[in-house]
């Protein structure tokens, strides 16, 4: 069983590999299933076997270069085919396994790859009909090249306001799609700079009458393709008017159509292989058939049909796509974190400074406080594998409800739950990442800050995890409305709270728990994942009365909805939302501890890093919960305290074999600080001296000699 | 007065500068200085009408061209000769303003520039004596070129375990200077990597008798300079024996010495104009007069002598170079966070998103949650501008009392609480700029996340200020340790606590205050900074008697002093440091604030900024607060919090002005989003459509069309 899974090299790692309580091999295949391992090894070999993927670590590529590596490595995918649209639907998990792998490669190549597959061909699948199956095979052997354009320059978390419009002519049966100015180009598309030959457009559709519909998606060719190509593309003349539609204007393609300004961001902080661009429509024609029109059509006549009465149920359904969006990401910061704290844990148990007087110098995860800096977002990375995976099983619920037409009231709360979740573990798992991958990089001192430790560009692919697809701080909104809504049935006596995934069932008990306190009197009691998760369930019974109050007093005030809720979010709603969140994360890893399947070889350890995160994670809510009174006096802050270091100490000999069992090979890791050999130095030197013309004088050497400055020769006049 | 102040351009930003109740012409001269203002002005006119300094937004320049253009920039420096060694000596000072704007334009430059004068220059001319005269001179003019070599591959933190060894030989009266292995290698040098001829070598000296006598500091040779030059820079046959000495290999220049294995570290996530390296040696010889002899030096015949008894005094004087660091890291820190939050203020004011049904959006600085996001840390940045001044100042006191030559304890103690000062304040000022940086980055939203924006840059150049020059962790024990030592003092009636500073005095009503309690009653007193001052004596009272105990409770467990001060670091020693540099930090800003000098019309929004800084800052410490009792109940945190609340609100109509203070002119900041004239959409705008090849179809446009890929012609088989 333990065939798809390669021993790790010998080295100074074996010391605390040796004092592990857990064999890493086991905790893998635990985390991936026989097939998932298999599946990622099948992915890492390929990539690893293959010279385009070749690559050095630290190296400074030109961003033109990595936009062009990254499309000759995704036409590469589209060879290698690792899942085909079949397999992915046997095993949904599939599509994030591989999402995992390429991103953990490079997320621009894993973000090009499935912005094409998925942001564009699995919405034109969902959110289209058959009358759009040839983009959807399109992009399956590339012909076609797909980008989703919602974010326009002045326009991002308001998606309502959106301004392109999509304008419909039935005399020639056509919309044209316009941008008013630029103020409403499309912004920040990825895929759109440089490749793209189709875009998914967001615009007001507005029927001949004047009247607007809201935002719906058009299909809109933005590059020309081949000649051959352009004509199954459906583009050149209207047979019908003989009038010209988004003109091929050069046959050999890749080359803006005619109406259509487009062009590549340029640099970015991170995430520089992809080729984010904007778009600027000067009344470019498309058919009728290009609206995707699943939630809303118009009729050759020009007359709006749509399934949805009320256009906001009617927007919330054709944004659906983006709820997968937001679980993928908090995947995709995960494995960011996994990376990272791979780097970090391996550095810092070779890594050896300082020691006891006349003693050899301490690996310096031996000092207290370098095991506090790290364990705990070591504890957050298996939490949040556990969580990520259950929210994709959540998801994968939910779609396939939609896919076979349920429409009933479990449905749409399920929906409603689900979106809860994932527009708060978005901001939770991105900002773990982000926070920990800064912590990585301080924990590994001026070696963290080579560009080749990798941890620099984890940190910077990382960051727009943290904005896209919903800003972390607005998202959180979207979770504490939802959470404000249970209050009623809080108040009421009588009625039960029940959501279908369950993750605010324990409202139920709401007084009995607000009026719980913090009973365990001893570090030994706290060192289990109980503990924390009373606290939770206190604490987010306490954030959501608070903000209920603060809410209430502001409308008392005088202030409307807007103004209310906009006053409530620090220290109450925001708040609210990430306690809920936490919470779910907590409960899911304290279940998933005990469950049956788990094997009892990992449940200590499984069971610490539970409890760890639980109690640390607690800890960014200290002055809740004395000002709840949930804690007082001096005891309760000093056992979580103690129970935290204890913790970190107790898990600091196995956080060696923690990160072996997450961690890619090597060539994947690249960063010769984090090898699995632990050969820190020799990997270090042996890269540094090696690094393209790292021993060469500079070209500009003369500048040096021959040409030395007059001192004060430009010196500025007073 | 305001000459040297110029206008800023009309426009969306117009309506929160008349907002502002204060002119923000009149801040900068207070903060600056009439002089102050003038001299940056000269400066940065300098920069901006010399097409050398010119560049582009967000450009992708390669790390080759980035050392050769720093390079270049660096030694038009030498001919703009702003400040002159008399200049700086008769106003210290405008050399911190020079770097200021040095750094505000690349950090690479000011570091490039101030490594070769300060960190080479000034430790020659303080920690040498007249025979290395030829040195200080030489810097001055650019024949030679300087870096300081302490880090070694395997050692950073713990510098006494530097393995680099320089032996004395009486019978060629040379020094040996040697790396025993890769290991020790000198690492992380900046200036090493391309272009450095010199480097001090910091190595453990060994005389003839086989005694080592601790690290010194050698003038060692690394590059050839030209043939001329190289006569100068005693290089060649030692005309006593005869041998070969550091021989020139090419007269041409710029070439590694023999026995030198010399270059460059490559990439790193920041600061790629400036040229990182390592440098290997293997028997090196130099001359004997090469060692830096101020605190120690051998006779010709291979005596030790040193006017220091104590090796280790001897030790600390021949770091005390590295003090003065600390204190401008802590300012180089606060740049940063001006300049990203310039950026982040003014987008915030121009950005609309969202805003009450039916009526226009809202500047997205309106709402609560952004202002808490950026504003607490604009009052950080004006604490740390104070702060950042005070401790230059009191390290010119120091230096005074150095070159003068007081010897007495005055002058011992005031060394030791500046270390401390300096230990904390390092580490408090580059954090807070970090965070400040990555709040502004994500407040910007996606285009934040464009390398145009600068957000990036600045995150990733201030990176380092976390760990040179001392870990920020490992510093902050420095601090704890300092603030220990006065423990007995404060336990004994009638012994003062008295420091040079004043920083530690408060101390001496250690039993009062640490009987207080939080009094305040309602917001508006909160609104004051005294009542943010009380809680921070109380703090730090609280954690230096709890870290004293923990530590007694370790040495009673039979825990040695190595062992019982890692023990007592998280939640102890650690917050006490910090507590104790945040309070300074709010005592000297909030006496600021009532200083004579400080004019009546900026108390008003100085004072806001100072409570809200203490409150803020202090928030991070409720646990401790709560835990100690001196807050207790629902009320005090509420207060607290809603005071903050209060103080944001009160200065988001101020914060335009605020940034407008302390910005650079746009040239500088290079950033379209943040320049003065707030047309947020028709900078960046026209930044992406002209960026480089932005409209262009890719090079290697044909790769998509005229090779398509074969689907799955490469899957692997299973």
């Amino acid at each position: 069983m333990e065939q798809h899974v390669s021993d790790l090299p010998s080295g100074p790692l074996d010391v605390y590999r040796r004092k592990a309580s857990f064999p890493w091999k086991e905790m893998r295949l635990f985390l991936e299933g026989e097939e998932g391992a298999a599946f990622k090894q099948r992915v890492f070999a390929a990539m690893e076997n293959d010279p385009l993927f070749s690559r050095t670590a630290g190296e400074d590529v030109p961003v033109e270069r990595m936009r062009e590596l990254t499309f000759l490595r995704v036409k590469q995918l589209f060879r290698y085919d690792f899942l085909t649209p079949d397999e992915a639907l046997a095993d949904p998990w599939k599509t994030v396994v591989l999402n995992d792998c390429l991103g953990m490669f490079d997320w621009s190549l894993a973000a090009k790859f499935f912005l094409n597959k998925g942001m564009f061909g699995a919405t034109v699948a969902s959110g289209g009909s058959a009358r759009h199956s040839k983009y959807v095979h399109g992009v399956e052997d590339m012909t076609t090249f797909g980008c989703f354009a919602l974010t326009e320059l002045s326009h991002g978390s308001n998606t309502r306001a959106m301004r392109t419009t999509a304008t419909y002519q039935p005399s020639t049966q056509e919309f044209v799609i316009n941008s008013p100015d630029f103020e409403a180009a499309k912004f920040w598309v990825g895929n759109l700079g440089k490749t793209a030959t189709h875009a998914l457009v967001l615009a007001q559709l507005y029927t001949p009458d004047g009247a607007c519909h809201g935002l719906h998606t058009f299909v809109v060719p933005v590059r020309s393709l081949s000649s051959t190509l352009s004509r199954r593309g459906q583009l050149g003349a209207n047979v019908t008017t003989g009038r010209p539609r988004a003109q091929v204007r050069d046959p050999k393609t890749l080359r803006a159509l005619p109406g259509v300004l487009v062009g590549d961001m340029g640099k970015k902080l991170g995430q520089n292989g992809l080729d984010n661009g904007f778009a600027l429509f000067n009344n470019v024609r498309i058919p009728r058939e290009n609206l995707l029109n699943k939630t809303g059509d118009v009729t050759p006549d020009g007359k709006y049909v749509s399934p949805f009465q009320d256009p906001d149920k009617r927007f919330g359904a054709s944004l659906g796509a983006l709820s997968g969006g937001r679980v993928s990401i908090a995947r995709m910061a995960l494995v960011n974190l996994k990376l990272a704290l791979t780097v970090a844990v391996r550095f810092s148990a070779a890594r050896r400074q300082f020691g006891p007087k006349g003693g050899e110098e301490l690996p310096v995860i031996e000092y207290q406080l370098q095991q506090w800096r790290l364990i705990p977002y070591l504890a957050a990375a298996y939490a949040l594998e556990r969580f990520s995976k259950s929210l994709f099983d959540n998801f994968v619920e939910l779609r396939v409800g939609q896919m076979t037409g349920q429409r009933g009231d479990r449905q749409a709360e399920l929906g409603r739950e689900l979106h809860a979740l994932a527009c708060s573990a978005k901001p939770s798992a991105s900002w773990t990442a982000q926070r920990g991958i800064q912590e990585c990089r301080e924990a590994c001192g001026g070696h963290g800050y080579l560009a080749m430790s990798r941890l620099g560009s984890l940190r910077d692919d990382n960051d727009p995890n943290c904005t896209y697809e919903g800003d972390n701080n607005v998202l959180l909104q979207q979770t504490s409305n939802y959470l404000l809504t249970w209050m009623d049935a809080v108040r009421q006596d009588g009625a039960r709270v029940r959501s279908p995934l369950g993750t605010v069932d324990f409202l139920d008990e709401f007084s009995r728990i607000r009026d719980g306190r913090f009973t365990a009197c001893a570090v030994d009691d706290c060192l289990d994942s109980t503990v924390a998760l009373a606290a939770y369930d206190w604490l987010v019974c306490f954030l959501l009365e608070e903000s209920h109050k603060r809410l209430e007093r502001h409308r008392t005030l005088g202030q409307d909805d807007f103004e209310a809720r906009n006053n409530s979010q620090v220290y109450y709603c925001r708040d609210l939302a990430s306690a809920y969140v936490e919470r779910c994360c907590l409960q899911r890893f304290h279940e998933w501890v005990r469950h049956e399947d788990t094997p009892r070889r990992l449940r200590d350890v499984l069971g610490k890093l539970c409890a760890l995160y639980g109690l640390w994670s607690l800890s960014g809510h200290m002055a809740a919960l004395y000002q709840g009174a949930f804690l007082s006096g001096r005891e309760p802050a000093r056992l979580i305290q103690s129970a935290i270091l204890t913790l970190c100490e107790q898990l600091k000999d196995e956080a060696v074999a923690l990160v072996d069992a997450v961690a890619p090979p090597d060539f994947i890791l690249n960063s010769p600080i984090g090898n699995a050999d632990g050969q820190l130095y020799k990997n270090l030197w042996s890269a540094v001296t090696q690094g393209h013309g790292a021993l060469e004088r500079p070209s500009w050497w003369k500048e040096f000699c021959s040409d030395k400055p007059a001192v004060g020769s430009l010196r500025p006049k007073l």
